[in-house]
């Protein structure tokens, strides 16, 4: 077992199931582009266990509250981090987070996207620690996110090739 | 003729004319930002055979259908390989696709973005194969994008510098 | 004295003071991340000269004019220098700018965000002219932006590490 499982472990966090789209959803991209040292992350939202999308859905400020979406963004951390050991078959490898792209689908009267997407990058620093785990990053109000989820992130890391 | 040409001529396929934009808009930077092997493109939307923004314009689930939404994505890739072309010569150059970040004008009742973005990746799987053309993607709802166009989509490349 | 600081001088511009966040938000992340010759920059909105949030707040075509926004996206790039020059320490470093991604917080009326985010491309292009100031770039319609900032910018840049 690597480094980041064992920390991961140490949290009581287990990854979630690889994610299951809704019924008649096909997606022809792949979840994590890997080219030399560099994996482009695609958009990923917050997975239940089973790797279904995790509930509530909804506005963040209407159907959800600040502190959910939080948790949500934490559950899109680790949704995203069972696509990168999926593909890179050991998150040891993520040398260096880089950007992350945080997207909250918000109600109008709710624009603290940043303390939402903090869900995302507490664990993602807690994780690989200030120095590996530091990323630029922007958190912003969508018109909309599919399925309605209330957030999704994108990322680039820095691997071991 | 390189080998994406002759794909896209198998396909009845003509890239349009160079972007023709509205009266008075000037813009300051280039369509396509070529950096060693890198080439990262400005966000593009879909085009007529002579370059001007092709219509239908506006809000997708409102002012176009899902299926209209889909082929303004798949000519936003003809967009884009027309600016590609224009910048790196040949459209062999480019050797893989990395990461495309698709942007969708909708309804607040419509959040099928993936479905409406799947029009570009398509078209792109089908040009460069499932090894080369594999990107990383997010498609997300936009409050709105330049000039009323229902899709608008950016990416980055790996070329053959 | 570095030669874009000198241009900056020349032009009569002053970088703002480090962003001071409103009371209570934490940020974990950097402003810049650097990596080898890559330098990400996080999302930055227009800043004061104190390095406060810069006024008007709100929604471009509603609170802000045009005019207005096109401002707050040159102080957006004058607020991303001060950041550049704070991880630098030199703004020479900076060899080349590639991504410039603008996103905007507007009224449903309107749809002219290119135009705003000039404001940020005009400059960087000034300051460090035609080639090396080129960028690829996208400029779109957000739902919202942290706090009602009316601009917020991500981008990469190359650096000489």
């Amino acid at each position: 077992m690597g480094e980041i499982e064992k920390r991961l472990a140490e949290r009581g966090l287990v990854l979630p199931e690889p994610v299951q789209l809704p019924p008649g959803v096909v997606l022809g991209f792949p979840w994590v582009r890997v080219m030399g040292d560099r994996a482009f992350i695609s958009g990923h939202g917050p997975l239940a266990a089973d790797g279904s999308i995790a509930k509530p859905l909804g506005k963040v400020g209407h159907d959800l509250s600040q502190e959910q979406a939080y948790e949500a963004a934490r559950l899109t951390a680790l949704a995203m981090l069972a696509s990168l050991k999926q593909h890179l078959g050991e998150l040891d490898r993520v040398k260096a987070w880089l950007r992350v792209f945080g997207m909250v689908n918000a109600a109008p009267t709710f624009d603290r996207y940043p303390l939402v997407i903090n869900g995302f990058s507490d664990l993602i620093n807690d994780l690989w620690g200030p120095e590996h785990g530091a990323h630029a990053r922007s958190a912003v109000g969508m018109a909309g996110l599919p399925f309605g989820i209330p957030v999704e992130i994108e990322a680039e890391v820095l691997i071991d090739p």
